[in-house]
């Protein structure tokens, strides 16, 4: 068996007197506390605070980064979802080295030994002994969820919540008096996108939960900002919209109510679709503008690419694939009304690299309202972190982004994902130092404000 | 206060192995003179010698990149563009951090420490002290524009006219005995680009200025050949092309006439406007074979994104935002009619860095009219500089582009801007070296050929 | 004249330390035997084995990455195709600086130091020497193709035929009792792109080769299949589709037959070329599924971009240029049917490099029948198999790799051209061991496992 160890400079510069100067802007950064403005831990997780059941619940079935890539090398989904944990770990274990150069084997790594003390390779020839050694961790107090928030110093944990939420579990973590802050995220993609096969049912439950009729155009949109100020109520800052395009066109407000009346009825055309997503929007840009949170717009994905593992599995199982996205003629409405208000803040992910140069930073680096995400989803990895600030910086600068976000369902990969950044932020700033391009006091402080003070403002009450 | 100076190496590669391969390619290219091929300098400030009023006017107001990044920050376009000028260089010096990594940060400081002598760090505090500094040292005659020319070693200056111009200001530099080389480019925009606001006043003062009636379509163009030999006479090389789409689509002569007596009479469909601007890029490609002058093309950017700042500021005021350009199509006829005559050459820039490897560089490996433009707009900056050759020299070779143009408006930056170019294709050139690419005669030849042969040759008269 | 050396370390990183581990990965792959999936050699080559006629046939006139280059920068293509071979030889010689940057100056060097000992530098002083020196070599029986063949150690080498080819040339190498592996590969462009100018005279040849009518689409299908027993009864491994676009969309039985007839009439619209054209990816693949040989795909090339070098000269004379392609949707009708099918495999290529990060590394990292292949045509070149190491691994990992396959008709730069792909990928695994990414026993096995263990798994038989 291997021995498991973390490199301390891993993902520091190859050249030796960069490496030194990075390590030093590094040691400013490491232990800054983490604040996690965009995740999707389960709220629940802390407040009931159980222990995780076992390795294979904590790393590998609910990760679908985990997951995708031994699909990809022939294992079964099913098995892997369904199966007997440990024969779920004992795959993938002996799938290891599929994971070389990858993201998540640098955040499985870090969990292994940093979080766990585990101190093995994961390997067909291991995984029995990893299984034993992780699960008497899981059983021990320092190791369930409210622990391990302590542990890895959150400053502020963002969940991601249904505008149907009532927020209980948050406001059981607030009440028990435990010191973790955990704020809700407003994300209302079922709601708004009308040709979700639930919708009709989530306006129905819009209406119990708010107390307001959405049999009209009206109805709805009260009922939408009714939401809001709970979650504004429960500590939310942000709200957060997975949507397929960038359009922001707005509808007069017939148009959308006709819309919307034909929806109810289950009668809609694509484009009738397409274009009340555009109009809902510019709709939550004009609400974040009237109530302070942040908005959030990550687009460009399309999801379950795969019919059949959709049908049988469910989504969020890998098979969402990214494509082209416009943000220059699709964000133009939104950022013509809006994006000059001092009012308005939106933050912008893509997981499409080429408007990086071409789109995104020349839009964040003239609207006031417009910071750019950090990298996402499958570029939320050292070489394509350093590709983002590479194409971004000289365009936008640093301060039209918004700091990292580890937008993570895996609580424990949090820690990982936050040094991951920290460490290819302090490379690209000391090679801005040895090429002459920054001072190294001014590199410091630019890691600084990237690790915490730009979160923090980013997604300050407005 | 802190002290300000240059990295005498700045900009060279990280690797010091490599950093004294670049050191010595640079040496052989950092004295060579200036060959600015493509500026937006106006020739007045040459001709009339009037020295700078003040530091806001030198550095921040006409400045686009700057004004942009100061707005994108939150402060307002109409303070720093109408304000008290000590007040606008106030807050420009109190938003030195925010260019931090960008290339405008660069061009300042070579500016203000090789151009001014400065050697205080912009910041709240030097604000006041290096604005009394930098106004006494305007007032001086060795910073007046002839004198700048002079000693920024600038062996020819192309500057950008409107055909309607009678380049005055160029033929009294020329009178004026003043040996300092400044020629005009001709740029039609306004004057083919048919849904432009002032086009129908345009078409008319261009049959006052040729002396040929435009009020057919032969005589327009006509009238635009006679401006062309007008510009020759006047030492012009070149023409340059900001139009929106790469379209090079000619019309039969009928319905290029029948558009353009719709234009004369104001009514047009979009499509028409778009049928027009593609024939008239065919045309002038057609005329540049015929009259010799280089054709510069930089499509694809949809300007003034903010119809707001427009009106109220104008344009040109960093609101201007790229988008994806089509290029195989788009050039296929303007390449297929003139692309293999040895009397046709055509430079063509773009802000689109995904048609690099995919496209330009694979056209330009074969064409043999056509040369790739240095990266331009938001890509003059060491990085971008990098990415580009890095896409097309495997393809096109370095051969196949043109050398750098500056495309400022800012006189001072000069220098700095070629200065960077400099030291990013020396390293890059110096990793050729130490990868076992190149021998160290042929990278300092090519340095040398990047520098001056190239653009001396791409705007050679034909 | 200028002496002509290979640096042993060429193309391994600059950084000293991540050189010397690169220089150890790399000493573990120097020297594995060649395995050459994709190649465009003519089998003729082999089983004739005369010698090559002369420098100027061997090196530059059937080399179009060598005369488009030429021709860019003026020369004829005439003069370049049909001239006096010395003289030929003596413009590429007077050229040779234009290759500096190119991966064609790789190879080149490395044929002539490598393969045929010379040690003079090209130019137009050492012209009729080398042309003298290497004309004598080309008369000695080391130097015949076979000979040539077994000192480049290729395991296997797999050309490209047309499904109209008897594979003649493969039998006779069999039955000549040479131990050399030469396999046949499917390639159907002229039989199923329905507008092919050839498309009639080739169905009819179709059914005359497979004994079955093509008068009817169900004829056309099965001619099609029995071709393709033919080739696996010579050792074909794979199927190989230059396409336009990636669509797949799958006719049902009645529109395809409809489209066949039409097609055979000489009818056509472009939406059923296109049609047809996407229905034949989807029955190809259905067909690989069955019968188990690879497919591989490249989309995304305007071929013959100016057609009066086409009409002069043919195609593949250097004026093919890539398209944007939309593999997403493209792919989805083909990846939904046969995507999760263990017995189908499916290999993509493209020239279009946003694709990597954005749709290619996503589908390989979800989809086990896919694999992403080498970096094609254009990006064969160190630059380019740096970025797609570096776009891809993050989301696809190593795995999802099918190998290094060198798709020349240049039989004598095979080993250039492996061996360079050998060291990008030793000098990108060294970063990631120096980085602390992966251990130096992974980094090496993972290496050899580029080299030869993924191209001998991705085409093995199923």
């Amino acid at each position: 068996m291997r021995v498991l160890t973390l490199d301390d400079d891993r993902l520091l510069p190859s050249d030796p007197g960069t490496r030194t100067v990075a390590r030093e802007i590094y040691g400013a950064v490491r232990a800054l506390p983490i604040v996690s403005m965009h995740g999707h831990v389960d709220a629940a997780l802390l407040a009931h605070n159980q222990p995780f059941p076992d390795p294979a619940q904590l790393l590998v079935v609910p990760d679908h980064y985990v997951t995708r890539m031994l699909v990809s090398q022939g294992e079964s989904l099913e098995q892997l979802t369904t199966g007997d944990p440990r024969e779920i770990w004992r795959r993938f274990c002996a799938g290891w080295h599929l994971f070389r150069g990858t993201p998540s084997r640098l955040w499985l790594e870090h969990e292994l030994v940093d979080v766990f003390g585990v101190d093995i390779t994961p390997s067909a020839e291991s995984a029995d002994l990893l299984y034993d050694e992780l699960s008497a961790a899981l059983r021990r107090p320092a190791f369930q969820p409210r622990a391990l928030f302590e542990r890895f110093e959150i400053e502020l944990l963002a969940t991601t919540d249904s505008p149907l939420s009532d927020l209980a579990e948050h406001l059981s973590i607030i009440e028990s008096g435990w010191p973790g802050v955990v704020v809700p995220t407003f994300r209302p993609d079922t709601l708004v996108q009308i040709n979700h096969p639930d919708w009709q049912a989530n306006v129905q439950r819009l209406a119990d939960i708010s107390g307001i009729p959405t049999g009209t155009y009206p109805g709805y949109i009260a009922a939408l900002e009714q939401r809001r100020h709970h979650f504004l109520g429960h500590g939310a800052r942000a709200t957060d919209h997975g949507v397929f395009s960038a359009e922001t066109e707005p509808l007069d407000a017939g148009a959308a109510s006709r819309i919307y009346q034909s929806a109810l009825r289950g009668r809609l055309t694509p484009d009738q679709c397409d274009a009340f997503s555009a109009h809902m929007m510019f709709e939550m840009a004009r609400m974040s503008r009237d109530d302070g949170l942040v908005m959030q717009i990550h687009p460009g994905v399309l999801r379950n690419h795969d019919p059949a593992i959709q049908q049988t599995f469910g989504s969020d199982r890998g098979f969402d694939i990214p494509v082209p996205v416009d943000f220059v003629h699709g964000l133009r409405p939104l950022l013509n009304a809006f994006g000059q208000d001092p009012k308005f803040r939106c933050i912008v992910f893509t997981i499409d690299e080429t408007t990086y140069s071409r789109e995104l930073a020349p839009l964040a680096g003239a609207y006031p309202s417009l910071r750019l995400g950090a990298p996402w989803w499958f570029l939320d990895s050292p070489a394509a972190m350093r590709r983002f600030r590479e194409a971004v910086t000289e365009t936008a600068g640093f301060y039209n982004t918004s700091g990292f976000v580890d937008d993570t369902r895996a609580f424990c990969s949090i820690p990982a994902r936050h040094d991951v950044a920290r460490r290819v932020d302090s490379g690209y700033l000391a090679e801005l130092v040895v090429r002459g391009q920054l001072g190294l006091d001014e590199a410091t402080e630019t890691a600084i404000d990237l690790t915490v003070t730009l979160p923090r403002l980013a997604y300050a009450p407005r």
